[in-house]
């Protein structure tokens, strides 16, 4: 049980152990944690789903706050993050994303011109999706209360019932794809910010996994998806294990880490499986659909690096392990938190 | 058109013209408005619409920021303010409200028991309304970056198909009830701040309006409704009359006005239609059934002061006349904005 008389530190919002403790004091008391038999805010899953009565659908609803620093980067902007990370988080839920609503939070004597640039990607990545922002809210905030522009958003999806994917959900046997390279997003936004002078194009990878849909739709064989954002995969994995109650193993051969993220992690001491990616997915897929669903993955745009990058396994449940290029296995914790803040 | 060389100013968050001029460059490009036949973000309502395919509901969403400040008011804080205000917009679009998902915005270095506060009185509204929470996100921002603690919640509710409750909505003829007293809210958030020192019990109305669940169902005529928030009365009804193309006559000896509210209101020369509520509805009901109606409200909690302020004219379409108690006639004028920043 976590003291009241703590306070919140900068890792409290960083993806890891920090920010768990923080999420289950914010959320142990709910009285209405779920609806019917959905997934509840109890599962901490990338969403939570409201079947509808005498339907063949649940409704999906996901929500999160964009606080990214600085607003623009390499890549992208808040803008695209907010969209993209919306939309994201409903296709790791297995569900066909409809809807957005935004809450733009904007310091007094912001430029207008600065939110023309945030709203243009943001539009710009709900129309790719063919989601629709159906509503939202700003509010002004005095100099000294709020710095720049932050976003909070939800997004509205609809699903399938009785085909759950969800983090609790991985079977032993199953095979883990990863869709791309790991730790773009959160090195280039590093690399920004302590402006390291490399010779360097490396971009955040944000981006809208939409093709995913099809291939959830096709795949019958999927059990659980997520995006590694904060904490990277080290913490997306460690969450699966442990609510999943399995062990996994990942080959670390299997993982591609671009030369920029390698460089740069390596500069400022960091971990590419614990940095934030904004447009990638883990897939746990049963072992007979694993190569099929590969396959589909590299014939989109967001999965021409897509990888069986490891397995769920019945021994050391709520472990994960790292089987080293070098030929060791190491157990891969769940970090403490991202390095940095507000990667996203 | 809005020159994109201006900058935001704290007006643009006000609930009045400026602000509707911030939402209006906001929204105007967004590529998908709405969904099938459903009410789209270009109705500038409480909610929006998403119509499911054969299937007699449609799901009904709603994005709100809440900046209050100070967190901690007399009558309330905001958790009880962001609960409240999310569900009431769900009301207010006819909906019977299921589901919250909330996201937190925090000042590295708040004590955990500030939190405590917020999320215990935010969890009491909720289960009061029978409402789930379902999801949300927190992140944590350094000093200088944000002070103090902000929510964003969205709502998900539902509602039967093809009965229209809407601004647009407002006939001819119709009635509008008031729930009950005006800028309870603002009035008491502005005197805990300019610290007045009257003996003053006066507290904020921040409620969630529950009762007008069961109001909506059993009272067919309902053609429109919203909760008086930023700019006030004077705001909402401007709003319908623009957007329904009709005139409103509202008759000043029907309006309560609590003694409080109008003697502070008067020392820091502010008008209370103009100021906020958090726990008051204008319903927009058809003539013949508004005595109905008025009966309901006056059975429930929230409504024991309720009272048919005025009428849908054909006259003076898109002007709010206000019949003074003299027994002259002005104009009440839509605001330029709430008359101070971050009452909600």
């Amino acid at each position: 049980m976590v003291s009241e008389d703590k306070i919140v530190q900068i890792g409290h919002g960083g993806g890891g152990l920090l920010q768990a403790e923080l999420i289950k004091f914010l959320t142990k008391d709910i009285p209405i944690k779920k609806i019917l038999g959905g997934i509840g805010v109890d599962s901490y899953d990338d969403g939570a789903t409201i079947p509808l009565e005498n339907y063949g659908y649940e409704i999906v609803v996901t929500a999160d706050g964009h606080t990214v620093e600085p607003i623009f980067f390499p890549g992208g902007n808040l803008g695209k993050l907010a969209a993209a990370g919306t939309i994201n988080d409903l296709l790791m839920m297995g569900a066909k994303p409809l809807a957005i609503t935004s809450v733009m939070l904007i310091e007094e004597g912001t430029p207008f011109k600065t939110l023309k640039k945030i709203i243009t990607s943001f539009n710009k990545t709900t129309e790719q999706a063919g989601v629709a922002i159906l509503g939202g809210d700003t509010k002004v905030m005095p100099h000294g209360s709020l710095k720049g522009v932050v976003m909070s958003t939800s997004g509205i999806g609809i699903k399938v019932k009785n085909r759950k994917i969800a983090d609790s959900n991985c079977m032993v046997g199953a095979k883990i794809i990863m869709t791309g390279s790991i730790g773009d997003h959160g090195t280039a936004l590093m690399a920004k910010r302590e402006s390291i002078n490399l010779e360097t194009t490396l971009e955040s990878d944000v981006a809208a996994l939409t093709p995913l849909i099809k291939i959830t739709e096709d795949n019958l064989g999927i059990l659980a998806m997520k995006d590694p954002t904060r904490g990277g995969i080290a913490s997306a994995l460690n969450d699966w294990a442990s609510k999943s109650n399995v062990g996994i193993l990942i080959y670390e051969d299997k993982l591609v880490v671009k030369k920029e993220v390698r460089v740069i992690a390596d500069i400022l001491g960091l971990d590419p499986l614990e940095i934030s990616n904004e447009g990638k997915a883990i897939i746990c897929i049963k072992a007979e659909n694993a190569e099929k669903c590969l396959a589909d993955l590299k014939a989109t745009t967001i999965g021409q690096d897509a990888a069986i990058i490891g397995e769920v396994t019945a021994t050391n449940p709520k472990i994960v392990l790292l089987k080293t290029i070098l030929g060791g296995s190491i157990i891969l914790e769940m970090p403490l938190g991202e390095p940095i803040p507000r990667v996203c």
